[in-house]
Parts: structure tokens; sequence; C-alpha cells
């Protein structure tokens, strides 16, 4: 059993930084419904911070784990309310070049820019059985602890890769490539693919100009509302639908 | 033209409590966009405080206007960046005894406690042409600033009442009484009406058991997730997905 030092916290509260993330190649991980999660998927976990109470009902001794006090989870947790435990979790490699693309559909982020919406399309896509999220580089990241404490714990079953688009849709230029336009076709009219990529866009200004020339299918949800009250629908919301759509039987 | 007291001051933080908005009868809006959508709909504002560059650049004219500086819109503001404007908005009152429910789909929330879920759920609402929503007397207030604000204008648009929902069930009791449930029928082989209630239940418990007995048809969205890591949907994302199975064409 470890203790908490001051070297660990300053360590801790540095990976709130995207930058120093990637630089120690370790995220942390806050809660305890998804600490039970975390504990069950294939990420290697580095350090367990926990409290007395959550070491006594939970089997930690798999794991290199330091017992701490509210006060200390205090200083290394981001929540108000800290959670009883949090974790040090190592940042996987994640190899784009090996994945098969073509027998299954993929999400595509571009520019993905709030924490909440990423956290809810991996959960989305989760519940969907879509397993591979290829995301641009300007996607926020997916380590962020907002982020990750969004997803509920789908974010240790989905694979999620950051890459240039237009790269990567170069490379594996396909047939079925589907994006959402106000203009596009009614996608409950629309015989949809089981292979392919759908492509979400950006909050306020959709998919970008350069990843739109490789869409071979636009799509549109249609609203229902006559006066047009709702001029669109949140991005999760609206890849909900979307998956919704595909994945049915 | 009006100038910004201090009294104003502390009317206006005092809307952040609910306890205070009903008392007043008044709530708060902030933003660009939403009060543009705001000033054109049937909410009576009472007061509106803009920068001078929001005045210029609307016609603030029909309306009770304060001009007002940065640092003044940052003492009245919710937000960490103030959006130029912020207007002080009267509650309306809605009678739900007047409304007829038995010719459309209406929603019915049993216990939402996140405001940007419900926030959301108005938006998703607003988008599929469901005119109304009923709320039990403990779902978050629909006046709570953070709801406002995530309903990006659609709580202009859409009729929220709060009630008991036991009492309002039994009396508008119906054969067309929707839910989701863990062992519902799968929604996507089911065929849904157009008219009657769809319930949506709290983020931890779901619906209600004093409310489940109202319910005549159990509902599911199926994961096709085989490993079944995602537990559930978003309360928001899974309103999206049935409000989209019922209203789609």
């Amino acid at each position: 059993m470890q203790t908490l030092t001051k070297n660990k916290i300053k360590l801790i509260n540095s990976l709130k930084s995207k930058k120093y993330r990637y630089k120690e190649r370790l995220f942390i991980c806050e809660g305890e419904k998804i600490i039970k999660t975390l504990i069950n998927s294939n990420f290697k976990i580095v350090e367990i911070f926990a409290t007395r109470e959550f070491a006594d009902n939970n089997n930690l001794s798999d794991f290199n784990f330091t017992i701490v006090s509210d006060i200390e989870l205090k200083k290394i947790s981001e929540l108000s309310s800290p959670q009883k435990v949090l974790a040090l979790v190592k940042i996987p490699k994640k190899n784009i070049e090996n994945v098969n693309f073509s027998d299954k559909l993929t999400l595509i982020l571009d520019k993905i820019q709030d924490p909440g919406n990423l956290g809810t399309i991996i959960r989305i896509a989760d519940w969907f059985g879509i397993q591979n999220i290829v995301c641009s580089t300007d996607t926020v990241d997916v380590y962020n602890p907002k982020v990750v404490m969004s997803t509920m714990g789908s974010v240790f079953s989905i694979n999620i890769y950051y890459t240039e688009l237009s790269d990567f849709l170069t490379t594996h230029s396909k047939s079925n490539i589907y994006g959402t336009f106000t203009d596009g076709k009614n996608i409950y009219k629309t015989t949809l693919p089981k292979t392919g990529f759908i492509i979400m866009g950006n909050e306020a200004n959709g998919i970008s100009t350069e990843v739109e020339k490789f869409i071979t299918h636009k799509l549109a949800i249609p609203s229902f509302n006559k006066s047009k009250t709702a001029e669109s629908l949140n991005v999760a919301v609206a890849t909900a639908i979307i998956c919704s759509e595909f994945m049915k039987i």
C-alpha cells in the first residue's frame, strides 16, 4: 500500500491538462460506478486512490492502491463532491492502421467541442454496438475528465482514434459516407446500409467543407414542427436518432 | 431608459432560486440568440438589460430596456462570460385544466433532475412537434436559468405544466400510456399511435412505482451491443429515439 505524496497530488492535478496527459500518457477516472467498470476492462490501472469504505467493499488486492481520507481525495478530485475513489490509468496506444473499417459502421466526429457531447456520443455508440469512433485531431480529447465521466464507462469499451480526417477519408474512400445536412434526404425514407461511415459535425458549424466533399449520401432528420421554432437538434441527440435508424433491424 | 439599481441587481440575483422566481413570478433569460427568440415569442418581457452594442444592433424600442456596461452585466449574469444581454421575463400562467390531451402525443416527465436534460428534452419536443410536456411537481423547474439556456429558445414554444402525475393520470386515464422498461416490447417492432402519453423517468431510478401502474404499454429501446457494456442511455437521448419512432411518418 502506498501513500498520497505531494508529488502524486501534483501529477494527478497536472492531468487535467491535455498536454500533461499525453506527456505522461496517463489520465484520471473518478467515481464508484465507472471505476468498477474500469476494473473489469482491459485498461491498465497504474494506481487507485480509495477511501477506506470503498476499499473495504471492493477487492483491490490485484491493484496498486492507496487509502485516502476525504480531505486527501478532495485535493486530487475534479468534482465538487468527490466520490470515494479515483484511479490513475494508462492511455492505451490505439493503432488505426490495423483496423478493418470495411465490414461495419463507424462514427466519424468532425470537431466535436463539448466534453459532455463527446461522452454522450461514446455512450450511444456503445449502446448501438458501434465499435470504432474516428475523431478529427481538433475534437475534444477523450481522456478529458469530463468526457470520461459522461461516458458512464463506455470509454473503456469503444475504440477511439484521432486522425486527420481528410487523409483518413482519402485512404478509406468508399461509397457509404453519410452526413446530415438541412437539405439532405429524409433519413426515415432512406434505406441505410450496415457498413460505412456516419459523420457528425461541430456543434455550431456542422460538417466542415474539407470533410463534406467526401460525403456520398446527404441525410436529414426532418423536423415535425410546422412553425419551425426549433432550429436544430443537439449533436448527441442527432447521433442517437441516426444510430437508431442505421442499427435497428 | 432605466438604470441598473442595487435593488434590481438584488432582485435578479434572487431569481436564481426557485422560491424567489415563483414569489416574484419572474425568471431570467440570457444570451443573444435566445433573447432574439424571446422577443418574437408571446412571453411578456419586463425589462431587457443590454450592452450598447446589442442595443445598437437590435430594435429594443418596444421594450423597457437598460443599457449596461460589461461590469454591470457581470453583476447580474449567471455566466462566466456574460453574453451582451439579459432579460427579466414574466412566468406565464399555464392552466392545465383547459388543455385537450386526447388528440395528440404528450410527453410526461417523472422526476427529471438534471437541468441540461430537461432543456434538451424541451428542444427535442419542439423539433418533433410535441406541444405539451407535463412534469411531476418534483421535476427540475423549467425557469431554472440552466434549463432556459439549454432549451436554445424552445422553452418559449412548448407548453410546460407541473402537476401531481397520479392525479393527472387518473383524470386523463386512457389506453395509450407508454413508458420504457428493460423488459418492455421492442419499440422498433411496435406500431405506435399518434395520440397518447409518453412517460420518461428519473435519470437514476426510471419511472416511479406510483406512475408505472398507469402504463398500458411497456416499451424498450433494444441495445445492439452484444457484450452489454452500455447499461443505459441518457434520458434525453432515450427521449429523442422514442419521439423519433412515434413521430416519423
